[in-house]
């Protein structure tokens, strides 16, 4: 009973489908954080949820740990393999294998990514609105309980899983859900395994909700004196009822950096950058109302259009943050965190931020999804300098700790992999011991991603 | 070690917080369904979590059954004490803590209903969207993860419970969340607890979101030749984006229950009765785009309205389907049963229903939340009938094998409680095993609402 017992079944039964190439362990090893590279035993590709299934068997019957894996764009070292064993690497399955346009979802394989949907979708007049930046799998996605610039109106992935086709830790294949829109027959399965990041199960089908493409779509930009003014605007806005698509914080470091990457012309201090969905009146109306907001509360430069042309320049700009904080030191890697807290005090957070950045000597911008009061932290960092290093780990570690006195959260969308997992016992208390009951029940040999998520995992 | 030895305990530590009188004990076991009157042997007021989890250790310790009460409005038997013990009746714990107006959230114990946290907010310019109808407690929607007619648009409990404090079955007190908009930190416990029916513990405390009150409200109404065109009414209206806040359906019967009950002058054929939110210009266009839908798809009479009056009038003669249902056999009860399609087999699933009345002989009418594929059908049943009760209970049998052919789900919004139990193993498959397995871990003496949800618990 061991992972090489475990591999050696496997490549009897599967051949070609495992994978102990060394690049192709390093390629699955690898991380977007400050984690070292930490390749897993095998890889292995399965075509079906079958094999999934007997795979899943085989190493539950050989103690061997298994971590799926969509993309590799996770930020708190969710695929590193840190226990060992196998990678479950779910590219082959990419199938779209359903639309019901009438009833606005869609039947996928988690291999599938968001853009792949996008593009299948775009004849139906629907599309799928969950945008993490990456062009991350619907499984990832699924796991890690994504959002993104859209959340604010559409939602995250817990908002729009409908239901899943899970393989557990004993190779039972399960089906969480059914295609109604709401359901209050029984526990929510499917809510269990969003956000549980490959350690309860293994998704293999993904129902999503989808959204009708909105008839008109606005843009707009505006900047403002302090981030105070910025975040009054985005809590007045929200509150008027205002139907906001997207609602971008975006701090004086990002524009600079925009500046810098992308030949931007911003003004160096904080912007709102924001989306309107709905009627070519509707839109018009709510870009004119969120203008008057924007001067109420001491902004400026404001400007909205509703080009297409306009808007695909704006969001690709926004989407290519990292490039914008790369800028500042081009020649650093750039570690990247989020929090989330309540909307009232993400002023507070942000200064917080801002100000501990500068104490550490970190090179630090920001972005956040403000209507959800989530925001994102990116520092240009040396990982040959242990002094940096180390600054921006105390950096991290202040940071999560004022999330968390100030109501909310240590990650509002990246997961808690192996960066957030010694937050959990202090963001959750009691109900900690809940979440370890749970997986002891549902994975009682911890194969299913070991090492993460519970600090007792 | 017996529910009699819990009760001399309670009521040495409780006191006049415990009651032992008939007509109190007759009230809990009280139901809205076809159910025996089945009363506990004492009902407990707790006043606090503290008090909630001395009242679990103790019955924990003595193994007797305890079931939370709250306003008694559920439909499928959930509160009834089908194996003795005590009821835990949360009137007294309703206060509403905290609004945080910035957040758009609020922080309330069990006991506060609805209505009382709408009036509460009335000043604050928001207000508490998910309306079932009844003014049924906050703690018993979390519980039975209710919805109604505005869930298409704002979502049911499972969209709007933002964390929960949790009294566990051996007397830990969890809290499930933060105020954190969004999460990506460990399981997803409260969407675990939200709809779990007094199984998995006692709900204590009950973060909620808050929306914005529309600057402006208008509904209309129209009817439809057959229930087709209403269904494609609603799928075209929702794919276009139109951000309906109500789109109800009500049947042929239904029209003549409100004609006969409260004097409206509704032709007897299907009608859609919508509600759209918005800024003034832009409920007006809303609504002026659906009426273009509705004649597209033959519908006519046509009406909306932006008065509030006439809004207020149609909306309570909607709430009043019971008595709209009562008024064509007034001497007989109505029996409520609910399910939820995919809004494709939407018309499917309604026209055999007709079919199954008319089969049957059954005096029936249905309204529906069509923006979700949910609909309730009202039956008039002389309970001393027993030919009667059988034909009833064969349709209410008949239309829930109908939604799972239909991939849809058993119950929408009512709940499994005892009246739904015995679709679970088919509706979930491998999956009911899963839920087995958490009530167990969270549950292993089984004290929490036994005999209801799964059927094995």
């Amino acid at each position: 009973m061991s992972i090489e017992a475990a591999i050696k079944i496997l490549q009897s039964q599967f051949g070609e489908q495992v994978s102990l190439n060394r690049s192709v362990l390093e390629a699955h090893g690898q991380n977007e954080a400050y984690f070292p590279v930490t390749p897993p035993d095998a890889v292995v590709f399965p075509n079906s949820t079958a094999e999934v299934s007997e795979i899943v068997k085989i190493c539950a019957a050989n103690d061997c740990p298994i971590i799926a894996y969509g993309t590799g764009t996770s930020l708190e070292g969710h695929q590193l393999a840190v226990r060992g064993g196998i990678s479950l690497d779910m590219s082959n399955m990419n199938e779209i294998l359903t639309v019901h346009a009438e009833d606005m979802d869609a039947v996928v394989q988690p291999g599938v990514t968001r853009e792949q949907l996008n593009e299948d979708l775009r004849a139906t007049g629907l599309f799928f609105p969950v945008d993490p930046g990456a062009n991350a799998s619907l499984g990832g996605m699924t796991a890690t309980r994504a959002s993104g610039t859209t959340a604010v109106r559409y939602g995250t992935m817990r908002e729009n899983v409908m239901a899943l086709e899970v393989v557990m830790a004993d190779g039972r294949i399960i089906r969480t859900g059914t295609r109604a829109r709401k359901t209050s027959a029984g526990y929510d399965l499917t809510k269990l395994f969003v956000g549980s990041e490959g350690t309860l199960g293994i998704i293999t089908e993904i129902t999503l909700r989808l959204q009708g493409q909105p008839e008109a779509v606005s843009a707009a930009t505006c900047s403002f004196p302090d981030i105070e003014s910025a975040v009054n605007t985005v809590i007045t806005t929200i509150q008027m009822g205002i139907p906001m698509a997207r609602i971008e914080f975006v701090d004086e470091m990002m524009a600079r950096g925009f500046n810098l990457s992308q030949g931007a012309n911003l003004p160096e201090v904080p912007h709102l950058f924001v989306e309107f969905h709905g009627s070519a009146a509707g839109v018009k109306e709510q870009a004119e109302t969120f203008g008057e907001i924007v001067t109420d509360m001491g902004g400026s430069d404001f400007e909205w259009s509703a080009k297409a042309e306009d808007r695909a320049a704006l969001w690709k700009m926004r989407h290519n943050a990292y490039y914008a904080q790369k800028a500042h030191r081009p020649e650093m890697r750039v570690q990247n965190t989020d929090v989330c807290v309540p909307i009232s005090r993400l002023a507070e957070a942000v200064k917080f931020a801002r100000a501990e950045g500068e104490r550490l000597g970190l090179t630090l911008s920001m972005v956040g999804h403000t209507g959800d009061g989530n925001f994102h932290c990116g520092i240009s960092v040396d990982h040959e300098d242990e002094a940096e290093m180390a600054a921006t780990r105390e950096f991290v570690h202040n940071l999560n700790k004022l999330a968390l006195e100030l109501d909310g959260t240590v990650t509002g969308e990246h997961g808690v992999g192996i960066g957030k997992m010694k937050y959990m016992a202090e963001e959750h208390g009691d109900a900690l011991q809940v979440m370890v009951d749970i997986k002891k029940t549902l994975d009682p040999k911890n194969i299913m991603n070991p090492g993460k998520v519970l600090p007792s995992n």
